[in-house]
């Protein structure tokens, strides 16, 4: 924390070593670190899921975005089973650190519904309405966006 | 879940009673789902902050966003001391209901560093870069975006 208390007084295009700031990351109990998905042209958010240090390291290190999968207690290579990777454009810190955004390019609909971001539930008055709909198999196996 | 899992199969423009969704809201173990504020005319990610079954539902009745904060435990009604209010422009949940995405219209800086949003950081490469400025006080306080 001490680290992020500092960078707050650093001016734009000032710097701090990512091996210092890796090093002061407040992983929870579990070890993980919510990560924000973002599609970096349109700014759709896409999906919000865990990060651990190995996720993060693998994901800067190849480019492609993987997860710590809660449920299945292992690293989740994002599309590894469905094709429907993220390259990752950048990777943003919060003022405190404890929250990643991801700046990526999806490849096909993020959402394992085939739906193009997760959040398609909006609350409106006393209904939560369905905003956005599945994308068919062949549009999404030719997108390449 | 099993409501959620039954919503996948929904059309655009179904709904579901807030009442049965918000009885199926899986909160952790604190009582809490993390969401995430983006500005709703701009795309830009604001933020994220944790909210109880009470910050949703204050936040849906006044339209005005509350959290909960972790570190004082008790309810956050953002911009209390700092003016720096968010206008509700619409809530949205995820896939699986374990997370939501807060459309707001950010009244000043989102972050406590008086930058726009909390994400500044940036990773590149072996340097963690600082890529935005806090604002004036003077332009925050006339700033009705």
């Amino acid at each position: 924390m001490k680290l992020f208390k500092h960078a707050e007084t650093l001016a734009v295009g000032d710097s701090l070593s990512w091996d210092a700031v890796l090093a002061e990351l407040p992983f929870n109990a579990d070890g993980l670190l919510p990560a924000i998905a973002q599609q970096s042209d349109s700014g759709e958010v896409l999906m919000l899921a865990w990060m651990n240090r190995e996720a993060i390291l693998e994901t800067l290190s190849t480019g492609r975005v993987c997860y710590w999968s809660r449920s299945r207690r292992r690293l989740w290579r994002k599309g590894e089973t469905s094709g429907h990777h993220q390259t990752l454009k950048e990777l943003r810190i919060d003022c405190d650190g404890d929250t990643l955004l991801l700046l990526v390019d999806q490849q096909g609909p993020a959402c394992h519904t085939r739906r193009s971001s997760c959040f398609y539930h909006a609350v409106r008055g006393e209904q939560v309405v369905v905003i956005s709909a599945p994308q068919p198999d062949s549009e999404s196996l030719s997108s390449q966006r």
